[in-house]
């Protein structure tokens, strides 16, 4: 059970999963986070939409967040041609994917953001420079995974509930990667202030 | 030296310290994250600003963030008479700190959500609701404890310069607490950008 008492969704007979449960109770916050996430994962980038997502993915796994490495981990797959067993390999070992060098140097810092930003060392950053990160991307790597450090306490810090079908998980990432953060989110909140 | 280059501020002669770097170089998520911040700590709420400032100050001095909870303790220490005291036991001891049980409660939430979201238990949130904590409360102590979690990730994960005069602190805090956190923001984007 939620820490607090949230909107109910009808279509469920309970609270919205995750992290649209506390965003159905608070939309004054919901939409200026959707609006982080929805620039920073699906905004203009030199960095793919499914290499951000992957980048969102580890992050929300080395925070242990059931709901957000599932969710991110499904719309980075069906960004990737639905190669889940990639984005199983860059969540839990990244070292050993099919991914290029450069997006291996960016997880390597989000993997130090994650443990607190003054682990991430100037060797680090010129390692993915060297490897023609950017330092836009740079940049973006740090940040995205700094609001996954977020997002993960927020959805975990209430004490959220996350469906165990993966089947869910794959249908609602397809309903992102057509209408964005803000478009689902938007839905859901309607939905419960009606 | 930060880790990127980021926009010179012609007044310093380097670059604006602390958030404020990153946030003239990446205008599109400085945005949502100002407004973000002012919803939690400057919007309608049953918490006064003074108090959410020591809840944002504690979080950042959790995590060692230097800026964070230095610029974040003057703006705490201007809604509450100027009490800078309070705000450093506050800061590191809270316990012993002259504030209500309640505020206590929700410090105390704070600091697990700081370690981690999971980390939160039904006990605590329990005896924040004995003394008169609401649910909005509680919620917005676990998204302002997240979001500074990424903000302290975010300025040192760049590693961002930070000042270490204090009364450079002072001055910024009276133009937050007259202009709000988009409003400061802005102008120096503007500054740098035109």
């Amino acid at each position: 059970m939620a820490h607090i008492q949230l909107p109910i969704a009808e279509e469920l007979g309970r609270e919205y999963p995750g992290i649209l449960g506390p965003m159905t109770f608070r939309p004054e916050t919901a939409a200026p986070l959707n609006e982080l996430v929805n620039v920073l994962l699906r905004g203009e980038s030199t960095l793919s939409r499914g290499e951000r997502e992957m980048i969102a993915t580890h992050v929300s796994w080395r925070n242990d967040c059931f709901f957000c490495q599932t969710i991110h981990g499904a719309v980075a797959a069906a960004q990737l041609g639905h190669d889940e067993a990639l984005v199983q390999k860059v969540k839990t070992n990244w070292a050993e994917a099919e991914i290029s060098p450069k997006l291996k140097a960016l997880l390597r810092i989000a993997g130090k953001v994650q443990l607190g930003g003054k682990n991430v060392t100037a060797e680090e950053v010129a390692a993915a420079r060297d490897l023609g990160a950017s330092d836009m991307e740079i940049h973006d790597t740090v940040l995205i995974a700094a609001v996954f450090c977020m997002c993960n306490r927020y959805v975990d810090g209430l004490n959220t509930w996350a469906p165990q079908d993966l089947g869910i998980y794959r249908e609602r990432a397809a309903k992102i990667v057509e209408h964005g953060y803000t478009g689902v989110t938007e839905a859901a909140i309607a939905t419960v202030h009606s």
